[in-house]
């Protein structure tokens, strides 16, 4: 039963290079598998429009901590988490299944809670929960769910089809889950110093709300769809602002700019930031967890998004130079770096 | 955070329960949502077809046991039970996303043997992973596929539908899966106290075989469909025969009479059963994982099938007496009980 062959471990790769490495051994061998493993979602052939299909999990410990994350809340985020993947793709989300785990540490009301959160949120993104699988757990709470979308097929949009001059849209304001993290984090320290000590939330509702009960942005999708916009290539913001610019980059072969003047940031995230001794710019670069969308227009469409409040123009793809980078207040060019998703090297 | 309120334990309400309390708050909104919680898979309407799918969570220590389920053959199990699922729907697989959830005792390597089984399992079921998400875990491996697949809309066959005087029909033999995790855990036992015992499973070849390396049965489902045979109600054998016949059941309202010398069972596992002090025919009844099909045909497809060598006619659907038995080979009548899934309750 010994190996004693070579040991790779999983931090040296990473999540990227883990999902290069399982996408290379895979191969397509039905006609209706469109798209495979590297986008938000699958897309899937199905009659005249296309089902996008995605799969996010949610492990205690490394996604969550039950001391500060109701199970209401976490219930609601596990489907805005997979929506926001669907949403990227251009489509419409209908069906999820649900599958837990949980260890006999939880309660029947526990689980309701749960599910009353599934529910809320299933009734906000117009889904049905259609099936899963609930079984026990040895140590800890796993929550993978799947989400089922369609979309007309010359309305799909991926990572890949960006073209040079292409304006860079992101929605919303960036930075301010990764600062309610921070709180809540901090707010736990404090509690269990002394457990007289109430939480001070109050002041920082917002990032806290950004943190624990993120909205995946299906009204910026359907918006599009009013004004006749259909982007050119599009990514939630799920793993902070620099590692999606990094996929877009990789998908379209192009370089990307953008401006440290444009990148939406709000006033509490701003001040929250400084308090807590961060940069808010690096806040919105590389915290995650905003679940807002980026994505490219060509700019044949700028005006049509031109007055939308909540939708930024921050950068362009180059075709010419193919670097990656901000431009700062000063003017200074600041190349990025790929940050992404690093749970496996902590 | 103090909950004073009520606290039901999950071991109450069982596995079926949590599902039928789940299933009732929930409501369909989307007219894509044929058929939600509660059969073996999910049913969406796709242009001229169906899509089924369905979503399985495997948990260490709950579902298999590392120390002596190979990677491998776990890579491969994970996509066949789901793969079972669908071929319970009458259903043709053709996608798979797999979610993984790792601690950092894994190596690349231990990941890429699972990923080897996963592809494997791809092969032989014609079906393509198109999607997924990896993650770390703070303790132990969780394992979460989605397969989906597509039959034609006047082919679905479901959980409800059959009727009364339906043959009831088994595939394969039974009990082998649940002997093969007996002999398992023995030859642990045996290791543990003397590791340098080699264990003995060339005997149990078979039904160690048939716990580490289940097979769903995609072939039945393509042979049906060449002899022309819709089965009015179907599921897969996972949680054991007497547990499925409980759902056919309840979804059709109608009695379910199985004769003792009808089961299949093999000479091999029979055996076994006897040198273990367990019942043969328990193990036929309530031992799980076979994933075989269980399924009912109108009597007009009697002769189509008689002669096929790997489905037996075990017993009929009976809209008399509702009752649910077994005939014994004395003819005396024994009432089945519903085992089910029990995790909750260990």
């Amino acid at each position: 039963m010994k190996n004693t062959e070579k040991r790779t471990e999983l931090g040296e790769l990473g999540e990227f290079g883990l999902i290069d490495r399982i996408k290379k051994r895979t191969r397509q061998q039905n006609k209706s598998s469109v798209l495979g493993i590297g986008d938000d979602a699958a897309i899937i052939e199905a009659g005249d429009e296309y089902k996008v299909v995605s799969s996010d999990l949610l492990a205690e410990g490394i996604h969550f901590d039950l001391s500060y994350f109701p199970l209401k809340h976490l219930g609601y985020k596990s489907v805005s988490v997979n929506v926001s993947d669907i949403a990227a793709m251009n489509a419409k989300p209908e069906q999820i299944l649900v599958n837990l785990a949980v260890s006999n540490r939880f309660s029947v009301e526990a689980i309701d809670e749960f599910y009353e959160g599934v529910n809320m949120a299933c009734e906000d993104y117009k889904v049905d929960l259609v099936g899963g699988d609930t079984s026990s757990s040895s140590a800890g709470l796993f929550i993978s769910v799947t989400a089922i979308g369609s979309v007309a097929i010359d309305k799909v949009v991926k990572r890949r089809g960006a073209a040079g001059g292409d304006i860079i849209c992101a929605t919303g304001d960036l930075g301010g889950a990764y600062i309610g993290l921070q709180v809540l984090a901090r707010e736990k320290q404090v509690y269990m110093a002394d457990p007289n000590m109430q939480p001070q939330l109050e002041k920082y509702k917002y990032m806290v709300g950004r943190q624990l009960k993120p909205v995946a942005r299906m009204d910026i999708i359907h918006e599009l769809d009013e004004l006749g916009v259909v982007p050119t290539s599009m990514i939630d913001i799920s793993d902070g602002l620099a590692s999606e610019l990094f996929h877009l980059h990789k998908h379209s072969g192009l370089g990307v700019k953008i401006f440290e003047d444009k990148l939406p940031i709000d006033n509490q995230t701003y001040e929250a930031a400084v308090e807590f001794n961060l940069d808010p710019i690096t806040c919105v670069l590389n915290g995650g967890e905003d679940y807002e969308l980026l994505f490219t227009i060509s700019q044949d469409d700028h005006d049509k998004l031109e007055k939308h409040p909540d939708i930024h123009f921050i950068g362009f793809m180059d075709a010419k130079d193919k670097d990656v980078g901000l431009v700062t207040k000063n003017e200074n060019w600041v190349p990025l770096k790929a940050q992404g998703w690093q749970h496996f090297e902590s």
